[in-house]
């Protein structure tokens, strides 16, 4: 297997495990975001920034936002994938990376998407500028203005369908507030077994824009669309009335996948 | 890195991701569960006993009981570790494995449990014999009377404290039903966040009775009981009134881990 590994680009091989696909064998796509944020601590350990070094700083790197496309044809547990990431541009507070997903001969692309980092302080729980240590090793282009990921769309309904998830322990990160993959149960779970089982996501957008912590119940809204071909989700993650995730997911029925 | 790697004994290197880990960084019991599962797997299809030759016969493997020890020394996210099982012996409806995992250098053990599988036919959804041709590559003693493994404690009080959780359609796997590692997340969640921070798991006993199924709502229940030193807690997960799986977990107080 040839791996990509250097300042900018970083490659590692994944085998699939069974607890990271749903009920079709397939990975979910909260495992997607989960395998992300892997590869990318792997290229930051790989370049000499290990988890001690962030911690020295006083913060943490957090996503706020991804964007990008999953392939219909998915890989199975068990199958030998590569992960990989490349840091794409930054600026005194963001930073852009792109990820992907290939089998094994960098053949086929299971999923492509491009993601926000912002670097957050972990006591004042707020943004802080992104220390030099932290960037400056991936060689990245310094850029005043970074591309801009696309946004969700707005619900337009007043009457989403809606479910109450209470936030378990077990949700909770190494940073103190919910694992920004484990927004993707909460918005995926209320479109019911019978929807998911007969659809494949094919697009991605979500925005985080507040943490959601410990105790807190969170509402899970959606709306479906329809598009030709397909239909698209839209979905708002709510604690109290604070908005805390948007998002907007593309879907094709499995009979008529590509 | 030495792996024993044979027809009882299977090992296989793992490193661990931070969505294996809890909040301190540490894996929590409910993925040690699911990375016995993969263990598992991995040496069943080593042996050429894949996933599809398994479907063939219409039915899976299903793990009905756990018991075992955990180190208080455990590993972090991103540290490199061994995965280990052995095929301890079989009858016809039964096998009994063992599972461990260790760093790399085999020097410190950081679990070790043993587990009971049976053989569930997919369709009718009840245990079928153990197909030969599933068991015999392991080359473990075929034996009338396995040993037996300790039974968890029941619950003394009758009005013990209880949380609610709805099945969620990513708690489902590929055999249609909540996986069993799944239960631990159900189990531990109500014990709080303050005591899963201040103590750690040091034992494992857990009996799976019925299989839970899509849209059903679990009960758990569990009971603290104060043992010299440490305390254990005592637990059962019913849905509507059958009691579906229980478990005893031995703790120490972090303050005072060896």
């Amino acid at each position: 297997m040839e791996l990509r590994q250097g300042k900018q680009v970083y490659e590692m091989p994944h085998q699939l495990t069974y607890y990271e696909c749903d009920d079709t064998g397939h990975p979910t796509l909260g495992m997607m975001l989960s395998m992300m944020t892997m590869v990318s601590d792997a290229h930051s350990i790989a370049l000499g920034m290990d988890t001690a070094t962030i911690q020295q700083t006083g913060g943490a790197w957090v996503i706020t936002e991804y964007d990008g496309e999953v392939a219909t044809e998915q890989p199975h547990f068990g199958d030998q994938v590569i992960l990989g990431t490349r840091a794409l541009a930054y600026n005194r507070f963001f930073a852009l990376r792109e990820f992907w997903m290939t089998d094994a001969g960098h053949e086929k692309r299971y999923f492509h998407l491009r993601a926000t980092f912002v670097f957050m302080n972990l006591k004042k729980r707020r943004l802080m500028s992104i220390p030099a240590q932290l960037i400056e090793p991936f060689n990245s282009p310094e850029q005043k203005r970074l591309p801009r990921l696309a946004k969700p769309a707005s619900l337009t309904t007043t009457d989403p369908a809606s479910r109450q998830y209470r936030v378990r322990y077990f949700d909770i990160d190494v940073n103190h507030h919910v694992n920004n993959a484990r927004y993707l149960d909460w918005l995926l779970d209320p479109l019911g077994g019978e929807f998911l089982r007969n659809h494949r996501p094919v697009r991605l957008v979500i925005k985080y824009q507040h943490e959601v912590r410990e105790n807190a119940t969170v509402t899970s809204q959606f709306q479906l669309v329809k598009k030709t071909p397909g239909l698209v989700s839209s979905h708002r993650l709510l604690v109290d009335d604070q908005v805390c995730a948007t998002a907007e997911i593309g879907w094709v029925e499995k009979s008529i996948q590509k």
